[in-house]
């Protein structure tokens, strides 16, 4: 914040709400938010009056920091919830500030930021998309145990997933049994829900990023089935992606196949503290010249903590011109996804950047998955 | 639009994409949408290139109005998703016209906002927050039956909650059957990952909103489980609240029970076409007047279709000062949840106003559940 010369900061974004408080519920479908200052130790939280006794739960707060709203104020189409806020700010002797706002978050609207222009005309409302992300892309010791966590869940959820999946077994019933493996966890400790529902298309819907099972559909010879599914613990996440095919697969399959485990192999040896982003990516597209394999979208950006609709951190990309200095404890997933006019196939790991190179997450076969 | 005197229309709300043209995709974590136009008949799709084949997987458009846009767009630090869709839309000759725009859409962030007003200097942007909604708020025979499908799953995934909730049982997997459920469905059709988690806390995280379960805890004698839960069908919703109390209930948690459950019911018998929004609110604090309840919060809301993070529609609120009248085809979750200092209670209906009343989507008893 003093860097870039804020003294407030609004973050409505959920899982920065609690990365700096605690704060974990499903509340962010109504406006809420921690507002901090430079020259206070502890945030304040608002949020819907009947959401307060979840922040006093949940945070580390006191309770002269936690303001609940009346819920007229709840998707309301007389008033605005950023009145409040902005009759708190004043209040707080906040107002007249230079006040950071996440301008490009899911849960800052166009309609809150103007309601906040028109009710502080003497702050200087200033851009903070990312600003917390990007603290958090580095993560401390408590928090790569909670991703260690998450990765035994997610084993065990690509796990029954490729258990699962066969010829004639209803696509819902293989997801059902994802859904409840990812909560279920391990026998010591429980899962979060993910951010991302589980990715698991198959046949033609393989052919695109972000379809999901059918729920009317059984698996048949001849499906390729993509699986995009995490572990989460306290709402930190390892995901990870694999491919199972059902039959013989066809030689153009094997040989991508082939081309990205290779790739993939290849690029982890080498990433580590100090590449940057996009030789990261350059390493990778090295690895597959001579495959025939292109794959034009990014293959790889920061995870970590939390709620959807994504479990990615919008800071760092493993693509051309990201120029982001790879640092120790950095958690990356390196998700080389290829989706042809046809089909797709996926392996993907989650990594931890560490002092000397980078740490899989999770041990878990790299190839394609055959299934009679 | 025509009456709100719009031209062009940008949605981004996930749900709205679907309901105009079918789009469903797990890949609204990027920027997207539809843009309708008065003069053309079909919509055009942007998203990211990875996702185009989704659209023409998913929806009814025709190849040339799906546009797919370049990786570099996706959460840039150096350029921004809008520009290209500025671009596109004086490419198609819809520059220049009366724009609206979901600006108080999660989706719809206030950079999206700055970057189009810079792009398109010669647009005029208005304010369609919820237009779509308010289109969608009355539902069509073919939404019904999803909903209808859509309430056979929840009664699963209700009874599999209250039957597996007991001392001693671990709440992850408790949490874990519901999630199955959900996703499992009946014997003949597979349900859709609902916009909302199982919301499922214990004890103390009983008296506030939208906490869940404890992935670490054991059920224990003298619990209140408190109990939302959703079925859905092709992203169509049920929703249903109800309250499971471990052991003998202590006097004024039976107390506050019957009184929920007989306001509910007694305002159920009187809701229906032609009645405001505030008046069945009205009519229920009548009926728990005598009983001490105070509810303080909206006592429901209308649902349907809808994505991550919230099944509700943010148009009718069962509330002091809305004035929306009821009319046959609307779907309101009557949800009088009660959250006081130590404890809840919850005890909701789902239901269709018809042409005389209202119809309950789902029979599940009306009690609170009293379980050994």
């Amino acid at each position: 914040m003093d860097r870039q010369g804020m003294e407030t900061l609004l973050v409505v974004d959920p899982a920065n709400m609690n990365y700096l408080t605690g704060y974990d519920g499903w509340s962010f479908y109504v406006h809420q938010g921690v507002i901090l200052s430079v020259d206070s130790d502890a945030p304040l939280w608002f949020g819907r009056q009947q959401d307060a006794n979840g922040a006093r739960l949940t945070t580390w707060l006191p309770d002269d920091r936690i303001f609940g709203y009346p819920d007229k104020y709840v998707q309301s189409r007389v008033t605005h919830t950023m009145r409040y806020v902005a009759r708190l700010m004043r209040d707080q002797g906040l107002a007249e500030k230079r006040l950071g706002l996440e301008m490009d978050a899911y849960w800052f609207s166009a309609r809150m930021y103007l309601i906040l222009q028109e009710e502080m005309p003497q702050s200087v409302l200033l851009d903070a998309t990312n600003l917390v992300n990007w603290v958090k892309t580095v993560k401390s010791e408590a928090e790569i145990g909670y991703m260690r966590e998450a990765a035994r869940i997610c084993e065990q959820v690509m796990q029954t997933a490729v258990d699962t999946i066969a010829p004639g077994v209803r696509e819902k019933d293989a997801a059902a049994r994802v859904a409840a493996a990812q909560i279920a966890g391990t026998d010591e400790y429980g899962g979060s829900s993910p951010a991302i529902f589980p990715i698991m298309p198959s046949a033609e819907r393989t052919a695109t990023a972000h379809l999901t099972f059918d729920a009317d559909r059984s698996y048949a010879a001849g499906d390729v089935v993509l699986l995009e599914l995490a572990g989460a613990r306290h709402r930190y996440h390892a995901p990870l992606s694999r491919t199972v095919y059902l039959g013989d697969p066809p030689e153009d399959l094997a040989k991508t196949a082939d081309g990205v485990v290779t790739g993939l192999k290849e690029t982890l040896e080498d990433m580590g503290p100090g590449m940057t982003a996009e030789e990261v990516e350059a390493r990778w597209r090295a690895a597959i010249a001579h495959t025939g394999v292109v794959k034009p979208s990014r293959v790889g950006y920061s995870f970590g903590l939390n709620y959807v609709p994504d479990w990615g951190e919008h800071t760092v990309s493993l693509r051309p011109g990201d120029k982001t200095i790879l640092e120790p404890g950095m958690t990356i997933h390196f998700m080389p996804g290829i989706w042809l006019d046809t089909y797709g196939f996926e392996c993907s790991e989650p990594v931890l950047i560490t002092a000397s190179g980078c740490e899989k997450f999770i041990e878990f076969p790299q190839q394609l998955f055959v299934k009679g």
